[in-house]
């Protein structure tokens, strides 16, 4: 089975008919609004109207502001990376650093290896590139490098693309024995890696391993085959579409011509607004509250997958992120589950949606990012109905 | 000669040299930030703030807000042109407009014609789709339809683009008779048209023609080959990277779906707070300030260039917008010219960055945005010791 672009819109889909029916809504892939930190928001815009109004409202640089990339870099630096602010090109959140990076490093009928599952509005980009998208096998520690080792070598592919940290949808993380394969991999068969890494702060009892730039700084040849993507979607608020790249030093100018033929700049405002509440130390101090939240939730709703449907769910308990990805071995295809699921009021996203070709049609994701804790045990339950429900009509 | 992508940097060169150096500075391509309305601004973001915040910061639909869609729709709406909010696309800046329509209407090698000159970042974008870009004849009425349809016939254009109200950098106003021609073309000729319009509301005696979109509503055929892509950069102010796209139905869907690829959607909260700021009337009470403040420093640079210059220069006499488009007879290239300006403390921008191929040499890009009048005379006059010092040099 080929890649339908279509499947990207069961997202939305799914979002809107929980919003429309109301119940109980695993469906989303947003943070919850209510952890957003309007008041320390607010206050950062003010400054940035107060202290640099003229400059700020005007054209910029096309790699953005250089205070808030010295920030990024910074945020960067741990476990042995050392990425410096003249490395970082701030975009309009992390997929344009996608799709910027797939603009310039790939052409038409260019085979690009994934995890799996794989993040839809990725799979957009990919398939409007025109490249041959193929899934990796992969397990709670992430891809699997026997796997990749053996499709590099059959399908020569120009790209490989991971969420190494608490994937969308996955929910798994990449091993460091395994950080470091993947990139040993990438130089022996010259293939780059896109590293998308949007989550890897919302962890819930410890920190993931080094990133990997971090690991990509102890093996020859790694570093100029790896663009580490990421934004503050997660971290801060989605809306302001702040996030960044960082791409080998040999790809930055051709990159930086791409950024500024796609929007001259990111919004300038917005920079100055968000260098200000991150030097505030607002993003420092608000990430405790997230993880807490998303922790708690996550318990909660894993708990409620154990004792309500035992056996007949297989899932990745998630360290981190916003999503379980479930298997149910007994239902062909979770898209006849949401029809019956919806009747019962409880909403998810269909696995069919997060493959490029071939997929496991048995599989869904569920968000545990805006559902409180205590309704979860009544989510799942409602799943439960559903479940027997259709078993029934079958 | 063929393009050279680095040709659009000089844009960039002269403006940062010309802050390096100080003195008197025609080269930027800037709204002067003097003017923009930092208060109405903070008012607007602090509304958004107290009024809509967590809907602001959270994820949006990909065509834009839709209360801000209802606005752009009603702006341009006139002159016959009906625009529903449905039909538009909110993009960041006009930029992304530009780029959006190259990549879901163009294939490699598809031939372009432009007006003459070219604003270089639009030039950027034609490149890195590898679309072979054409000069039509254009004079102070704008695009000269006869030749644009010698060369649709000759070349089988996929797109014109150009910018009918006081281009950048020509400054040339197309008739209402060449709209009405060069949309009967595309029909005939079966090309796409995209209309950039971020200038057409600074005017400086009396509005220009009916929009593209007007024009097209009575022409059959037209308006499903029509774009108009325009944005607040001008208006308002370009950091905030706000702008739209009207394309034809048919477009949409596809349109939509590479926005989304390329950014999910443009900024939330700046879509949020520029409906608050539009909504109060600040756009409407603020356009005419700018529109006096252009029209003095365009008369004064004017009024300079006859003076001093005299027959030594020949130019457009703009009706709006931000530009002069000279040329120097006696120059046979700019970038010679603009060393030893650089030296007199005076900077523009070389005309050889405006063009796709075979540039006109002897042509140069004059902003009066932000030169104060006072000081139009001594900047001309040092052009004028410029030139006499280039002639001694030969």
């Amino acid at each position: 089975m080929q890649y339908d672009p279509e499947l990207g819109g069961l997202i939305y889909q799914a979002a809107s008919a929980a919003r429309r029916v109301g119940g109980i809504s695993f469906a989303g892939g947003y943070p919850d609004p209510a952890l957003f930190d309007v008041d320390g928001l607010a206050e950062a815009f003010a400054a940035m109207f107060r202290d640099s109004a003229r400059v700020a409202l005007q054209y910029g640089e096309r790699d953005g502001q250089p205070a808030l990339r010295e920030l990024i870099a910074a945020f960067e630096s741990a476990d042995g990376a050392r990425v410096d602010a003249g490395e970082v090109i701030v975009t309009n959140g992390g997929q344009q650093g996608i799709e910027l990076s797939v603009r310039t490093l790939t052409r038409p009928g260019d085979t690009i290896l994934l995890d799996s599952p794989v993040f839809p509005t990725a799979l957009q980009v990919f398939h409007l590139a025109g490249l041959d998208g193929r899934s990796v096998r992969t397990d709670a520690d992430g891809i699997d490098p026997e796997a990749l080792e053996s499709m590099a070598r059959r399908h020569r592919p120009r790209l490989l693309y991971l969420v190494p940290s608490y994937s969308n949808p996955g929910g798994t993380l990449l091993s460091v024995e395994r950080r470091r394969e993947v990139l040993r991999l990438a130089v022996r068969y010259d293939f780059h890696v896109i590293a998308d890494d949007p989550y890897s702060r919302l962890w819930f009892e410890s920190p993931p391993p080094a990133s990997m730039l971090a690991v990509a700084a102890g093996i020859d040849g790694a570093r100029e085959r790896l663009t580490q993507v990421s934004s503050l979607s997660k971290l801060v608020a989605p809306g302001l579409r702040l996030g960044w790249m960082i791409p080998p030093a040999g790809s930055r100018r051709e990159l930086l011509f791409a950024k500024q033929a796609s929007d001259i700049h990111s919004a300038l405002h917005t920079q100055h607004a968000v260098t200000a509440y991150w030097k505030a130390g607002h993003l420092e101090r608000h990430l405790p509250a997230i993880r807490l939240a998303y922790r708690e939730r996550a318990r909660a709703l894993v708990a409620a997958l154990d004792d309500v449907l035992g056996e007949r769910v297989e899932f990745v308990r998630p360290g981190g992120g916003m999503f379980v990805w479930c298997r149910l071995p007994e239902v062909p295809d979770t898209r006849a589950l949401f029809d019956t699921a919806s009747a019962a009021r409880v909403f998810f996203v269909p696995g069919v949606a997060f493959y490029p070709r071939d997929p496991d049609c048995s599989t869904m994701r569920l968000s545990f990012a805006t559902t409180p804790a205590e309704q979860m045990r009544d989510g799942v339950e409602r799943l439960r109905l559903a479940l027997d429900g259709l078993a029934k009509k079958n």
